[in-house]
């Protein structure tokens, strides 16, 4: 049972864990703290949080359990509001798309590694975003992440994957860095190419035309280039080592597939595909469940 | 009015036409004609088809309308079996995804390029393939690409633009050549990403582990990389050239995104996402209409 829960960054993540905690009758008192004053008073109104402050530091100084859901380029700012102003009880998460920048951020505001921040990270969004689009079943049979440090409190750690249980998630555990290497590979790589596809596109002479001709496989295929671009610019930034790797990696694939096409090999190119098809059959088949 | 509609392959494709026409009262008698003996009993049985022969100079030799839906590597054959058996008057016109190479083939099996031949596509289809998934309405608000030649004959032209409108599609001309290019961008390039991207996380060495993580963004960006691996394979062989220029300029693109990334320009990075998202957001918007 967490008793005052502070959510520092209202919007479609931080408001989805407070709505799920209330309805799972988890948590007590909650405040929500942010930057712009007419999205915490919508918070208010839908019942979302008790209270709110636009200073994080008053946010933080009487809860026990510290959420964070602000853009990657806003965590520096938010642990060096908060650094010495916690309960020493308090327990600080956060749900940051990469890992490595968030605990680099934490040890710069707080100048070590602090044992009771439990890094973490909900794989679970929609295509809306905003404290409006929350949901108190956002996170159920979703996955989330927690990428806990040596340092790291194992009674914290205990606390914060309990939280995301009451919420009906399902927690695993990794390195800092696996976590962010994984992410590269299955969220940060396609979000690229769904961004550079589009733009390639719409550079393109003829370029309303050609997407009059674009039908539903594209129409799939590019979701993801309509998502925030701030959010997206930071993550990259943010996990620069391991999206360069993965880069790299896409570019041999593609390289290769181009060679084919050019000395006209329908026999790699069947081979290649065809693996393909069966990653992703095996993939759809074995990850049913989480798709309803 | 048709009154002898042969269907060479009878799909998705083929059998939709086959229904779309029957349902708006615009066919007589239509024969079937492919080389799968239970898939042309299955057609003839859900009445798609009046009958049915797995010879195509038999199932042509008395149609007035002929439409060959096969696989692109099919296309040759079927040309070189049909080649001086056609009526005078019959029209051919094919749902082939690339253009130039079924008029070479047309022009191989025929010495010529027939001036009743008119190549076609219908840009149309769901995740689904066979007989069994075609649909009446598939055509309906769909387009549908017709590439005369300087030979083609008119009153053919205006007959096949006809047979597709009966069936609630929306038809335009564009050159050959030009229809190659914009599929390849707009199509072919994107299949591409997908096998190349579902294939890079597939060769991962923990690429089990991967896949768990890969959540919905994911799914939808991948799901054209489970489509049908010889297909797709015959559709870059057959459109080399423009593909390859889709692939250099996508490739131009990626490298650009590399090395803002490399270099840390989250200027650049949010101007490439801007825009794409502009595009994007505002290519949805524009063809609402069509997604219904």
């Amino acid at each position: 049972m967490i008793e005052r829960l502070a959510i520092i960054g209202v919007g479609l993540i931080g408001g989805s864990l407070a709505r799920a905690l209330r309805a799972a009758g988890a948590v007590g008192d909650i405040v929500g703290c942010g930057r712009a004053l007419p999205n915490l008073e919508r918070a208010l109104a839908l019942g979302v949080i008790d209270r709110f402050t636009q200073n994080p530091a008053e946010a933080v100084a009487n809860a026990d359990m510290i959420f964070i859901a602000v853009p990657l380029g806003a965590m520096r700012g938010v642990f060096d509001a908060i650094a010495g102003r916690l309960q020493p009880e308090a327990i600080v998460t956060d749900g940051g798309s990469v890992k490595g920048s968030v605990v680099l951020d934490a040890v710069a505001a707080f100048g070590h590694i602090p044992p009771r921040l439990v890094p973490g990270h909900p794989i679970a969004g929609t295509e809306h975003s905003g404290v409006e689009a929350a949901l108190a079943n956002l996170y159920q049979q979703r996955r989330v992440i927690v990428t806990p440090l040596p340092e790291t409190d194992p009674v914290a750690l205990a606390r914060v994957q309990m939280m995301w249980e009451r919420c009906g998630a399902e927690v695993t555990q990794m390195s800092v860095a696996h976590h962010d290497e994984v992410l590269a590979a299955t969220s940060h790589l396609p979000h690229l190419l769904a961004f550079g596809l589009v733009d390639t596109l719409a550079r393109l002479r003829e370029n309303d035309e050609v997407f009059q001709y674009a039908a539903g496989g594209f129409r799939d295929f590019s979701r993801i280039a309509s998502s925030n671009p701030v959010m997206w610019r930071d993550i990259c930034l943010a996990n620069r080592a391991a999206v360069s790797t993965m880069l790299a990696r896409f570019g041999a694939e593609m390289t290769d597939l181009a060679d084919s096409i050019r000395r006209a090999d329908g026999e790699h190119l069947l081979d290649i595909f065809t693996r393909a098809k069966a990653a992703r059959d095996r993939y759809v088949d074995g990850t049913k469940d989480e798709t309803a």
